[in-house]
């Protein structure tokens, strides 16, 4: 295994077994599909789309290698027609989406895949696997920027996130939704995201004398060091860099700032930041890491501790309070027919829906409308198409989304910035049109 | 961006930046690192090790290619010396390892890597992301063998999984801790775990009768078909399937199960069971998703409901009650020295470690012991060599892998065994020697 693998058999087995089925029964007009978060996941007020670039590679470079076909023919139960049809596959169907970083809520749909019926169905497992995830990160993030607004935040959370592809979209999501940067080398390299380091622990135990390990990082990159004083004793380690600084400073070193990791973050953070001044150090900065997520940083914030900086690391890459989303991707109409499906607690409103959202005088987010994009309503419409006859429209830098995501996070309304569940659910009107559609579903036969 | 992507950048900033350091101070010698948990997240009696054929992947396959090189020269701050190593770079250290599917417990090592600084310290953050993600998915999903003892369970998770890594890891690790199989396709080519898959809603939408989608997916794959029958109206959908039975059977169609996605499991399943017993057709089982975990599979069994296998999704997948580890890779010596991290709350056992089990009169573990490896005492050690001068020791097969976690829960002591968190600590004795070279550490100035 030459792993991480990916590629077109990233699916679940039912897509290829339900595939066969829609060509042996001719079945292959077109179906329309949406993706949307069914409820908010407690400690959410809101959620911010994110992974639309990541579908639309997935979708444009969707091609089965005469390998990839010869497992079919191997697991047997395949017939001609299908493996026929999957070498001469490729995605020419239709992409709408709401843009990356903007804010959604339940039952919204954020993206939409029109295209034969067994393409729109083989494409479902991945982009689930793909929104779901990086709307969790970018949501996550979100809160963490909220709590500590105009603060230098770094993704921490590459060792603890769910592999390899988690890690680097964790680092995406994340800088989409606000953060500065990334401690994910390969971040950097592939998606432009900046990269930022301190030291670690071992780096200094690895040193009979914790002086001597600051000399030798401080030597090796001299532009703008972090060092970690909380090995052994936090303030006697401020002091040892108060005691090096001068040194330090005569060899071309700038420092930046000291990390904290362990312990009350807060009250070290008093102590030493009384140290570094003491030492003539004003203008060396705190950063604090460890085990932190959005309420530890509105915590030490409250309390005025003086912190320019956070690392956020697992809390963030896993989502650690709500790791998943009850996320779906439904068909939505086939054959020009509307669909909707019934389940007990799973039921979803059917046809292909726009979203359009209203502002209040002050320029916040007022309430949305959930309607059939053949019957339009007031407020601006959120969904836009974004891939059609194999071309990507529109396309956006990750700044240009960082920005978008910026915009949204300042029109949220007061209550939905805060980190506390909002007692209400956000307003949103299922118009009149999508109602009696529904309701003329309900009535037909099955 | 090619995604996903991988490779030696897959690592944080500050290893580098550390290597340099290492290298500038001529600091290159032996360095040993240890991986373990810190502690048990609330809802696991005990962790599976997995993921350590992974890491040998990535150690074996360590290279930086001159393109990755280029990044380092583009991003500044790194010299010669530096980018020469990076050149040369192989990984030729020795790992010692718990080798997968053994039982483990906190503060044990399930992993010791023996390299020079720089290497030993570069690989931390993939070694850390991968043992991380597959032990918790190995841990919950033999959380799910023992509360559904016997049945057919199916790893569902992909769609919710954290990337495509995380959906193809998760199918190897709950394979390895005994379901039967999993959705995610890729998981059967690359891995050849078994693939199992029913059919969706979409598919029973997309027809305007329901029957007419069981006929066609019976006639598409004819072979162990699995009816999905909650899309409208379960009791009816179940009739439905007795009533084509008779069609399907004399067009040599098999039906192994339906299955319920929804609603109150237990009495839909105790009601279907009566529909098809009546209806002669007794040897289809049923087949329950939607939302489980293992408490939902013990609840449903401890009614005596009549469901034969679980497809478990984003439960398992994301391991939702317990999303991380307190996981950490340590430096535990250097250059012959034994060294320990002392931070508030985060110190670690000093040295080269090893554990040994030992086991009551009837076969259940009984207690561990944490010992420097010089230092043996009674039991079974449970570390031994897995890799050496670039070759890998002892290779075994996932089927192997899959029997030692089978015979491991088999040696569970029994209030281990039980979902509820147990009392007490699991009994773990710390060597005399290593007490001692504790306190001698901790007597070193620093």
């Amino acid at each position: 295994m030459k792993f991480p693998a990916t590629g077109p058999l990233l699916t679940d087995l039912y897509q290829f077994t339900m595939m066969q089925a829609y060509l042996d029964a001719g079945m292959v007009e077109e179906a329309v599909f949406e993706f949307f978060v069914r409820k908010l996941p407690k400690g959410r007020n809101f959620l911010i789309a994110a992974g639309l670039d990541q579908v639309l590679q997935y979708l444009d470079s969707l091609v089965f290698s005469s390998s990839e076909i010869a497992w079919f023919e191997r697991a047997g139960g395949f017939n001609r027609r299908f493996l026929d049809y999957l070498a001469e596959l490729r995605f020419a169907g239709e992409v709408h989406a709401m843009p990356e970083g903007t804010v959604f809520f339940p039952n919204e749909p954020i993206l939409r895949i029109t295209a034969p019926m067994p393409v729109a169905q083989l494409v479902e497992s991945r982009i689930i696997n793909l929104l779901n995830f990086e709307t969790l990160i970018a949501s996550k993030a979100a809160r963490c920027v909220l709590a500590a607004p105009g603060k230098f935040l770094v993704d921490f959370g590459l060792r603890r996130a769910h592999g390899a592809e988690a890690g680097l979209l964790a680092s995406r999501a994340s800088y989409l939704a606000g953060f500065s940067g990334t401690s994910a080398v390969l971040a950097g390299a592939e998606l432009d995201i900046p990269v930022f380091g301190t030291m670690a622990h071992s780096f200094v135990q690895a040193h009979t004398l914790e002086r001597d390990s600051f000399a030798h990082f401080a030597a090796a990159r001299p532009n703008n060091v972090t060092f970690l004083i909380d090995t052994y004793d936090t303030e006697a380690a401020a002091q040892k860099v108060v005691d090096l600084a001068p040194e330090l400073l005569g060899q071309g070193v700038t420092i930046r700032s000291v990390r904290l990791d362990s312990g009350d973050l807060a009250a070290h953070a008093f102590k030493v930041r009384r140290i570094l001044d003491a030492g003539g150090l004003a203008q060396v900065g705190i950063f604090c890491s460890g085990g932190l997520d959005e309420y530890q940083l509105q915590d030490l914030l409250s309390v005025g501790a003086p912190i320019e900086g956070f690392g956020v690391g697992t809390s963030l890459d896993v989502s650690a309070d709500a790791p998943c989303l009850d996320a779906a991707y439904k068909l939505q109409e086939y054959a020009g027919q509307a669909r909707r499906k019934r389940s007990e607690g799973k039921a979803t409103w059917p046809g292909r829906k726009q979203v359009y959202r209203r502002y209040a005088a002050d320029g916040t987010m007022s309430g949305d409308a959930l309607t059939l994009e053949s019957d339009p309503q007031d407020g601006t419409p959120l969904i836009v198409p974004v891939m059609r006859n194999r071309q990507r429209l529109a396309q956006e830098s990750l700044a240009q989304l960082r920005s978008r995501a910026a915009a949204e996070l300042a029109r949220l309304p007061q209550g939905r910035r805060r980190l506390e569940d909002c007692a209400t659910p956000y307003p949103m009107e299922v118009s009149q049109g999508l109602r009696e559609l529904t309701e003329a579903l309900d009535r037909q036969p099955h």
